[in-house]
């Protein structure tokens, strides 16, 4: 059985308790767009990797709930208040808040989703309550980092595949870290355990964000819900265009195979070819699959492999998935 | 001697924590902006509150300070954000961060200051982390809800005083009410104790808004740091506006002392001496004073009237204040 339609209770009572977080009290103005968003299908990764850490230490999954929701209200935030910054139309194959209603609206429910995200936080076991607001705040502050150094890389010059890196560790993998690590503590995690999952979670982060910029790059529109070389078109930084200049760097000949100068990059198609044949693109699914890699290695040091638990197969969902 | 001069030293304890809250990690593209805005002056009239409710009740208000900086931040962020939806130049005498850097930037700020300050609240003595990080999460909740009905405001036909006050509690002051009450627990003050300052805090807070409305209306432009009659110009809902509409309705031939129709307000200096001479700005400055009575009332029942105590004291400041 694939782990959704496994953890299918477990995803049903995280919707629930994300449309019951919006409180009747709200102005519409609020809770029609909150639950705009909140209804749009979501794979609820990052929840299930709490879940699933939380379980895995023995903890019924249910003192990690409230926590779980409040990861993916946050998250949900970071995708609004980000979508008006790089002004995406489209998410999960729906107009984004900001082109629905307006930007003000999309900043104001960023804003609220915060709040309920703490709000949802707070509900966790009070033992651990001090330890993972503390851990919860930082992210806050970390993934605007992340979105921060982003949005300069648009302007930046040179910006090397370790910057790259720096960025995507704030903007993407410290979420997937803070859902093992929050789900670890409230598992009742030796320091040791807490500290591999959240370094699991890390590093699927780190392989989940160059996928995405893989995805981008090669995906199927339809399943992708949003179009696909949209990094490209903007002549935004990813993971694949600073494996090009970095390649472009040691053998300068590669250029040669581009119509034109390198920092024009043409038409996508024409671009996607040439950078298949070069080798860029394989050159990349490979650092990827080592990515994965080290993440199944800090998930081996808590459980020894077993193809049919929870977390390797959620791992391996990730390291699957087409959209 | 004033309370500003009398509680310098905590002032200054408060504006140096603020700027170490931004960590040298942050990527310059977000601590400039904070830095730009947390050097600007402010009154710091909601930590103050936090720090005298504190010490009210008999405890050393160095327990106050991360609260207290944590509440600064907190209405730093919502200036910022609010700034960006009502699209402000000015805010403090300076251009407003959506206007010097872009919006993005505004947006990304915000977002950080919400995770900076619950960064500096989770530095609150243990024993009360539980129940203050409840308190603030709600808070953000509601100030945001308060936000969306002012932006509601703007295209509904109809908005009454009661209406409006229930914005204002929200958008307003329910931040005053927070930095009472967080005080008051912080203070170790009992349920009675914590409730009426919550309570004091909330008139104040409501009283602080119509104020406010009011010094846009008269105030002084240089003092005010912000165009004198900038509400008005964009056809804002206020307590004075709606106040007219109401007398309007009690007595229909109010309308004809204006040259045109009510809806239509022709120029600030007409509309302002002709709502001074059919009393309405009377009138709301006896609603302000009674507002500013009920918060007294409160404080009465904690600490008996004398005019020397600084919770007194920056009460009578709000009330006399020109900007």
């Amino acid at each position: 059985m694939d782990i959704f339609a496994q953890y299918k209770p477990s995803i049903e009572r995280i919707n629930r308790r994300l449309l019951e977080s919006v409180s009747p009290e709200l102005p519409q103005t609020l809770s029609k767009p909150i639950r705009y968003f909140l209804n749009q299908p979501s794979k609820k990764i990052r929840p299930l990797l709490s879940i699933l850490c939380c379980e895995l230490l023995g903890r019924d999954s249910n003192d990690a709930i409230p926590a779980a929701t409040a990861i993916e209200l946050f998250h949900d935030f970071t995708l609004i208040h980000d979508d008006i910054m790089d002004q995406d139309d489209l998410r999960r194959g729906k107009p984004t808040i900001h082109v629905k209603w307006d930007s003000g609206t999309a900043i104001l429910v960023g804003d609220a989703l915060i709040g309920l995200s703490f709000q949802q936080l707070v509900k966790s076991p009070a033992v651990y309550l001090n330890r993972i607001v503390k851990i919860f705040s930082e992210a806050l502050v970390k993934v605007c980092e992340g979105q921060a150094l982003d949005k300069s890389f648009e302007t930046l010059p040179q910006v090397g595949l370790d910057g790259y890196l720096d960025m995507v560790a704030k903007k993407t993998a410290w979420l997937f870290k803070v859902s093992c690590e929050i789900g670890a503590i409230l598992g009742g995690g030796s320091a040791t355990q807490i500290e591999h999952l959240s370094q699991y979670g890390h590093h699927l982060g780190l392989a989940f964000q160059i996928q995405d910029d893989l995805l981008d790059f090669v995906a199927d529109e339809s399943k992708l819900g949003k179009k696909v070389g949209s990094d490209f078109k903007m002549e935004k930084k990813t993971y694949i265009t600073l494996k090009y200049e970095s390649m472009l760097q040691q053998n300068p000949d590669l250029a040669k195979r581009f119509p034109e100068h390198a920092t024009d990059y043409g038409s996508l198609p024409e671009f996607q070819k040439a950078l298949q044949e070069i080798g860029v693109v394989n050159e990349v699914e490979k650092e990827l699959n080592q990515y994965f890699e080290k993440s199944l290695n800090f998930l081996r040091a808590v459980i020894p492999f077993d193809s049919n638990h929870p977390l390797y197969k959620i791992t391996r969902l990730v390291r699957d998935r087409q959209y």
